[in-house]
């Protein structure tokens, strides 16, 4: 896609209007919408999924999103992405997070015993299967971006600018 | 997830409905919107990425759809699975699948060369860019359906009869 000079998956979006609504339809109500977990702790799933999928763009991105609304900022992104069994967050989150990253092997290695510790930690259904969704939406996203050949952002400043208008707008407004 | 006995995806599209609606909005403009390949086309690409993912729900019920809308009808749509390189299809479409089965592995497995190749053929920007998203995001229904549990059909005559619902009706209604 030459069509647009735009980083990461923003070009892909607006070339293809009829599937970029949906996608950023789904990713507004599962990162921004009401919900148990803050939309901090959601966009750390994203980026810590698009880590493990080895997405530059999207972990950047995510990265950026969830470091804006934590009040730990990029350091708590950076130690969860690095040491998730020692980060300072939550037993839930931390079980979450386990979720998450067997989602990104493969659905099947969502194990009895993973969502059984999230439960244990007071997890609801809403927030395993949101957390089951984030992580599979993320492998289609990253999945997206990266096959078709799209640039991250050439200025590592972009994502800060970016952060600024996901927070304050939502992501509907980016098509 | 219990709140239904629900095959595959049916269950959690329905528990979470904000969500349910933009996947198969997106899952409809992908796989029945007006698109210079055929719905028939299109599910096998949908078929051939849950089958390398393992996903039997998935597999199942894309290979049923595909059947529905092919001339070849099963016949062929194990042939794509089990030899692509053989399968009776237009060198096109076995471009298209080859982008598809390197997506399901990683956005990165998608080559310069994969992509030219699928031009020499013919394949146009929107096809490609379609193909990749119909292969990312099964990467996620995949994982979605599989994560959370979800069991195949019980019986497999369940498929046939979703398969007519489907063509007649589209992905909109199952929500």
């Amino acid at each position: 896609m030459d069509e647009t000079e735009l980083p990461g998956i923003r070009g892909p979006l607006r070339f293809r209007p009829e599937t970029g609504q949906p996608l950023l339809e789904l990713v507004e109500v599962l990162l921004r919408g009401p919900h148990p977990l803050t939309p901090g702790e959601r966009e750390l799933i994203a980026a810590y999924v698009s880590g493990r999928n080895e997405c530059t763009y999207c972990c950047s991105a995510h990265s950026a999103y969830a470091a804006a609304q934590l009040d730990e900022g990029m350091t708590l992104v950076d130690q969860v992405r690095s040491d998730l069994d020692n980060a300072p967050i939550s037993a839930k989150l931390r079980a979450l997070l386990r979720i998450a990253g067997a989602v990104q092997v493969s659905g099947r290695e969502v194990t009895p015993e993973l969502v059984a510790a999230a439960r244990a930690e007071g997890a609801t259904d809403l927030e395993i299967h949101d957390t089951v969704l984030i992580a599979a939406a993320f492998c289609m996203f990253n999945r997206y971006v990266d096959g078709l050949g799209t640039e991250p952002a050439a200025d590592p400043g972009w994502y800060a600018q970016a952060s600024e208008r996901i927070v304050n707008k939502g992501y509907r407004q980016v098509v």
